[in-house]
């Protein structure tokens, strides 16, 4: 990617999905979780060019199927997305999927949309029914609550066992324009995206060609969403989708010129940002760990090193414990599938403590202190054989991750 | 494999690896861990064909190196084994490599036997070079303590974080004579071999040319200790050898005839019993959990399907939870890799509980009191696409795993 555009370039805000012009959003109580907001709606005026990516988990859930549908018959077009946290509509057959197509149709009643500008998405627990009554009791509140400063109270109904809602906007100029992307996820366990459930939604004013849209959110996607890991579980209901209105009035990006790499460059950096926030927020996590392996043959092959290090149970009770136990983390790196020289690889934890392979001398006590005081880790991992790099994001394996997992609420 | 020996053709005892004829053991102390036996010897009054599987880390351990290369310099005969416990002489580059040989040496010297063959074999610590000194004075103790009982001390000093020791002997018929096998084994973190630090070792009296020895270890292994997983972390440093005197004067098996798979179905019974005990004694593990998966299109898929689920940390937590969430195991069904097709797959957990990719009505309340129950968790999934089966050894995700972890002893 090229790198025109710096962090000063661009503005950050904390709100949200509902930042860019023409984006409403809504969240409320359905009762499908017990005195939480459990329902959202993104709604975009203007009808959205539209993408998005979906789990590679074979048990694809049934609103996936829907949203994917949709976005193939309107060709890239979305306007509205529906959101339920609490059941997932995942391992349920028939009935689910019916279920999902009738989601989405209140939707279209409700909006007076097209039907196949409709996205719906669940997340939850696995292998229960919808309550439909209930989402649709509750779709009039809604929709009557869209606002342009609804965007906070989506990002708060689409979480599960988050501790902290996670939102982002940005905007920058092109040309004269201020344009405007706003995204909002969630996490927290089943996090290994190819695409966990993971969700993101982000939006845009931008105007840009619906397979420009759709390529740039496939590359950030890679080089983010994917790039984080809880626990190496990959959900049935992984999602993140992109819409841009075109309201920012901008012109309109049609070929990969600046105005294109300067969008894909914000557009990285949000979804980073959005990423990184769910692997903070991890079940039970205590620290971010950031892996970055540099100098590999092949961007898959340092991905291959980063995830094995990042979903490395021991790696990550050793943080865990303030524990630098490098050993853990070369045990990886070995074992990650990846073409490597153990010879020549040098392993950064706060300093260069392993060169070609073998242990320097440092401070045990000075790296416990590290692990101590920092909330976010980072481990440098330099093959020296290429000059491909990636970075994934993970946390630590906590008593509380198991606590939160030996019962699903 | 052909099925033609029962159980009650063979009779097992509990002691170990000195069991067969001519096979001497000692365990004792060296000084490597604090005040526990870490220095354990096997013996071989008679030079055996032997065979060993390491494992596929690319930090592959000094010693694993040096036991390579001297199965190799013999053509697959063996007559000692020297291991210690504590550090595992790994990720220590030459000087760790001169080390693994003047092990050797010593053995070589001590026991007067050709240096070619001698395996040695360390485990514990990664990154720490070991103390040569003394190794090297407890020498003198650990062969003068060689005997036919000192198998259990042998058992005892190869063990790490494991809570128990685990040995098993099995003799059986061929012919007139009485043919017998011991094995001894450590787990019990960094386990999921392809080779873990999982070590076995397995001794027999039977009389068997080296390359059938080669290929019924192979394929013994393949079925048995590469199916379990504590972590899914692969050691750097795991390694199984098998050692046959021929002692036991029953007729050479030279070719895969009755003798061949009686001897291998044995084999398999012992390597299986060996890998459920570290599968059984996992850090912070309460439960063993098996996961067997039939009807697949190949052993490498169904495989990849169980190795999944028996990996899956949501699976693993929800167990230790009493939890029955199908739903989890099924997500990791989705995920392997594997092909499959959702809406084929059931899965039975004490009973069949989820049918064609759906779930049944179950009692969750009896599913719960089966988990609190048993010791030992059954799961089957039916893929009901083809033939092939694989069964692999796992255990539940505990607090316990995490503080074990956390620092490492």
């Amino acid at each position: 990617m090229q790198d025109i555009l710096n962090k000063k370039d661009f503005k950050v805000v904390k709100e949200g999905i509902t930042y860019p012009e023409g984006i409403k959003a809504a969240g409320v109580k359905c009762g499908i979780r017990f005195n939480r907001k459990d329902l959202a709606l993104i709604y975009s005026e203007k009808i959205a060019n539209a993408w998005g990516t979906f789990t590679t988990n074979k048990f694809k859930a049934a609103p996936l199927v829907v949203t994917e549908k949709n976005l193939s018959l309107s060709g890239g077009k979305l306007q509205a997305v529906l959101i339920n946290s609490g059941i997932a509509n995942a391992c349920t057959g028939e009935k689910g999927l019916e279920d999902a197509w009738e989601m989405a149709d209140y939707v279209s009643q409700g909006l007076k949309i097209k039907k196949e500008y409709v996205a719906v998405t669940s997340t939850g627990k696995i292998g229960e029914f919808l309550p439909l009554k209930k989402i649709k009791a509750s779709l009039k509140e809604v929709i009557l609550k869209l606002s342009t400063s609804g965007g906070t109270k989506a990002a708060e109904a689409i979480l599960t066992t988050d501790t902290k809602k996670k939102e982002i906007a940005v905007s920058f100029k092109l040309g004269e324009q201020e344009v405007k992307i706003g995204g909002i996820a969630k996490g927290s366990g089943m996090i290994h995206p190819n695409m966990a459930t993971m969700l993101g939604f982000i939006t845009s004013d931008i105007s840009i060609k619906g397979k420009l849209l759709q390529e740039a959110l496939q590359q950030v996607v890679e080089k983010s969403f994917n790039m984080i890991s809880v626990d190496g579980d990959t959900s049935t209901n992984d999602m993140v989708l992109l819409m841009a209105n075109g309201l920012a009035g901008n012109k309109l990006i049609d070929k990969k010129d600046t105005d294109y790499y300067k969008f894909l460059n914000v557009l990285q950096y949000m979804a980073e940002y959005l990423a990184k926030c769910i692997a903070k927020d991890g079940e039970g996590a205590t620290k971010m760990i950031e892996v970055e392996v540099k100098n590999a043959l092949s961007f898959a092959k340092a991905k291959k090193v980063a995830k094995a290090v990042i979903n490395s149970p021991l790696v990550k009770t050793a943080i865990f414990g303030k524990d630098p136990n490098w050993g853990r983390i070369l045990a990886a790196v070995g074992y990650s599938g990846a073409e490597i020289i153990p010879d020549k690889v040098d392993l950064y934890l706060k300093e260069k403590i392993v060169e070609n392979g073998q242990p320097l001398k440092f401070s045990r006590q000075a790296l416990h202190e590290y692990l101590k005081l920092s909330n976010e880790i980072k481990i440098l991992i330099d093959l020296k054989m290429g000059k491909e790099s990636a970075t994934a994001w993970g946390c630590d394996l906590t008593y509380d991750y198991v606590k939160i997992n030996t019962k699903y609420n």
